[in-house]
This record gives structure tokens, sequence and C-alpha cells, in this order.
């Protein structure tokens, strides 16, 4: 397995219009790097696999369970296994460090 | 359990000098925002526990195994399970975001 690799030569896929993601996969976790627009929405939605992450850059409306947050550069956050979680960007869009643990198969 | 967090307002530790680590746990997986300071060195180690992670500032030298590689800003790594690893850091320092999978009770 390799070892060491850029965000920048991953290749990326666009899941929906206004996404981009990368994606490195371990055996146990996995990073997704995602590049959100402005004005896009990701619809409430949830899976067994836990979510973390990070803001990385931009601005982010994060909804876990019933609680919305504004979130930052320098935020971060738990969504847990099936906990229904959905987002939307404002102005300025979002650059997101997410790490699902177990790796997402439909993502890989 | 809460769901957003700002790394700023977490508690650092600091499990070794010239390392401030902060902690974000789920209960699958981990979040560890380390700060190292320049000229520190990380001994190699392993644990069961995949690691993986991306650098946000600075320069790391880091081996996995028998590679090594000087990353910066936008470079991201995959330790294996049991898998021998270790850094060091240089003239810079870096700011390093990591996840371990499952969550390390060493660091809860």
């Amino acid at each position: 397995m390799k070892e060491f690799f850029k965000w920048k030569e991953l290749p990326g896929r666009i899941p929906k219009k206004g996404v981009t993601m990368k994606v490195l996969s371990g055996e146990k976790g996995m990073m997704v790097l995602f590049d959100i627009d402005p004005h896009v929405e990701i619809e409430a939605h949830s899976h067994p696999h836990e979510q973390m992450g990070t803001v990385l850059e931009g601005e982010i409306i994060l909804k876990i369970g019933q609680k919305e947050k504004v979130l930052k550069a320098g935020d971060c956050y738990v969504a847990p296994s099936n906990t229904l979680h959905g987002a939307r960007t404002g102005e300025r869009g979002a650059h997101v460090l997410d790490f699902f643990s177990p790796p997402r198969e439909d993502y890989k």
C-alpha cells in the first residue's frame, strides 16, 4: 500500500453539483476532502459510519440531529453513527476535511 | 453527546516537550490536532490503531515503515495498523491533523 499522498494529486469526484470530493481510504477509516461551492445544500442523510470533521476554510451551516450551527475554519464536529445530518453553504463556500469510520464503501 | 467544537477551546495536552495535542473523540474514530515545535523528534512506534492524517501548516519528515518523506501543507498519509512510524520536524515545526481508528484509549 502507498503511504504518502498529496490532496492536489488525488482524483476529484463530483457527487453533486457544486461539490468536489477527494478520498483517501485506509482499512478502518477514510478521509474525505470536500470543496463546496457557495449556496449548495447537502440534504439531511444518515449512515452507520461515524463522521467527524474540521472546517479548513470558508463557512458551512451544519445540522446534526436537531442542532444547527455555523462553522468556520478551526471548528469541528462529530456526527454519530446513524444520526441525521445535513449542511449548506452561504456566500463563501467551504473546504471541509471529514473522517469516516469505518470507510464508506460508496466512496471507494 | 455534544456535536460541535472549536479546536481553540479544546484543552491542550503536552505528550512530550515541544508537542501540544488536542483530542476530539467519537465512538469509532478520533481526531487529534498536533502542534509540533521545530526540531522535535517523535520516535518510531506502532499501535493497532490505523492512523491517517494531513499536514495543515509547516513541514514534517514522516517515516512509515521503511519509507520516509518530507510532508508539507496539503500532503497526507496513511500508517496502517501495527506499522512502525515516526516523525521529526526541521526549522519550521508543523500543525498536523491526525485520525485514529479506533480511538486511542491512551489519548482519551
